[in-house]
């Protein structure tokens, strides 16, 4: 097994993607990890890490796409961005898999243009669960896909379905879609008309769900239009800290000093970084032709790490050729 | 000034909410509170309270909408039913405005049926501020209207600016649109649409913002289709409390148990309390020839208060009148 990794994407990039790449590669040692930069930049941060035994390359890629750059123009733009050369690479077969925290639509663009769409497969999709809690809920789309057509939620709880089973290793799935309450007959004309194409499907489709239900993690797959999910994923996000600021503020402030120092912050800071999205894996992007995980961009090491599992649980299971058949299946 | 109070609606009706309006019409010794319910259940509840020097009125209303019936065939089958008896009372001009914590779907029915919409009103509209916090942004719709227009948007805008001007003080209140980014180019169909409607009217426009935005309350005013709405309500409601909840389990357990039992649950419950929709009060139906205001469900008596003096606050803007003149300009 072989994954990139493009150690120029995030906001932490190169110090905390090199770091993170060195990590994974200690726990994978049947794993060639594919280091894509600039070989100076990524080899003065290889010096910093102990690398003895581990099997790491370098792929030279000199550009890099900020945060700020159009995806569409800048992919074009720029043959030599480290997330076009590990895309490219993924394309040509030198490896299984690519790990990024860099920009989301570059990431996507790179992925749509260079490996091309699976045949059947609408809109790729990226999804992410609902903060790091267990029983928890994956839900597709985030942002990327906005006036979805029925048949493009059909495809999100399709392809989420896969993913679920075989890269979380959940079996049966439950697939609902998010909606404005649990009834029959709750939701707008979209998700009606997505509910009757996901009863008739073949996935286990147990209805509609309210916010409530996904936050508390109730179903393992919902699947939604981009702007709903987008929104729901941002509330999460900020609402998830926003409490964290008022109990530390309202709470820490009314226990004695030594307490709130020594068992109160360490403790609420642990819970900070078990429900941060930079912290969560990623989830591979849904409907193109190669296994691409797109981290979050505020990454640090032990979220690229996760991200490069995630890339290579993808890739052993084979997530590409199993959506490819589904979608091709009548 | 003359409020008609539901005290048969609600999940702690008529305990609750009695308990509640003797408390606001202690606060309010100008206004007449009329206690619309079964006259000698609302009479024994009465027997509890201090009721010394308040004016309180009964009205008879035999019967009551549950939450387990369907609005529209309720309000029609139950002449008798509280809100039905209350909100006709309204009608006729026998109270200013009327304040209801029971079934959300029934209070807008018989707005609606019984008061009837504003002239040009589209679609009346129910909305919320986020969490208890300050500052606050207010949102409209929160999942009454789904497959939502454009002209709805920028009626929501409208209606909900005027509100938070003349009901909650805030000169020149900023209006946005909530999408999946904050670029003018961010959003869907139904959204860019909505921002060339916003743009042009004489509401503070600011564009699009997104769900971390409003929660931070960066903005007056935000406006969605009411699945969106739906989503962000249940999302901060449920999210709100695992939070809490995680905190009470994960950081609780790591304190000295003293400090843990007399400091920090303390401390917690009244965050709890705070940020909790049932305590929150709630905001006027918009969009009906009437002052409605209709509270959570689960509401007790200190929200309960609340709702009757926003009703009390919106009868004296005449925000009704208002949004009339507002809606008949060209």
């Amino acid at each position: 097994m072989r994954i990139a990794v493009d150690v120029m994407g995030g906001d932490f990039a190169p110090r905390e993607t090199v770091a993170g790449a060195v990590q994974a590669a200690r726990e994978m040692p049947d794993t060639t990890l594919v280091l894509v930069g600039d070989r100076q930049v990524v080899a003065d941060e290889l010096a910093r890490q102990d690398t003895a035994g581990l099997t790491l390359e370098l792929a030279q890629a000199g550009d890099v796409i900020t945060m700020a750059e159009s995806p569409a123009a800048a992919v074009r733009a720029k043959p030599e961005a480290s997330i076009v050369v590990a895309t490219e690479m993924v394309k040509r077969g030198e490896v299984d898999a690519l790990a990024t925290v860099g920009h989301t639509g570059a990431g996507m663009v790179a992925a749509v243009l260079i490996l091309g769409r699976i045949p059947g497969a609408k809109r790729p999709t990226v999804g992410v669960p609902i903060l790091g809690l267990q029983p928890q809920t994956f839900f597709w789309d985030v942002g990327a896909n906005v006036d979805c057509k029925p048949m493009h939620l059909l495809q999100f709880g399709l392809m989420g379905s896969l993913y679920v089973e075989l890269v979380e290793g959940i079996e049966n799935p439950t697939v609902a879609l998010l909606t404005n309450g649990l009834e029959d007959s709750k939701g707008d004309s979209l998700t009606q008309a997505a509910f009757s194409l996901l009863a008739e499907s073949d996935v286990n489709f147990v209805g509609n769900v309210e916010a409530l239900n996904v936050i508390h993690g109730q179903v393992n797959v919902a699947v939604c239009d981009g702007l709903v999910g987008n929104v729901l994923l941002k509330t999460i996000e900020s609402l998830s800290n926003l409490m964290l600021d008022l109990v530390e503020a309202d709470v820490g402030s009314r226990l004695p000093a030594h307490v709130a120092r020594d068992a109160f912050a360490p403790a609420l800071g642990d819970l900070r970084q078990r429900t941060d999205y930079a912290e969560i894996g990623a989830v591979p992007l849904l409907g193109v032709q190669g296994h691409v995980v797109i981290g979050h961009g505020r990454s640090q090491a032990k979220a690229v790490k996760a991200a490069i599992h995630q890339a290579r649980r993808a890739a052993e299971a084979d997530l590409v050729s199993a959506i490819t058949q589904r979608l091709a299946a009548p």
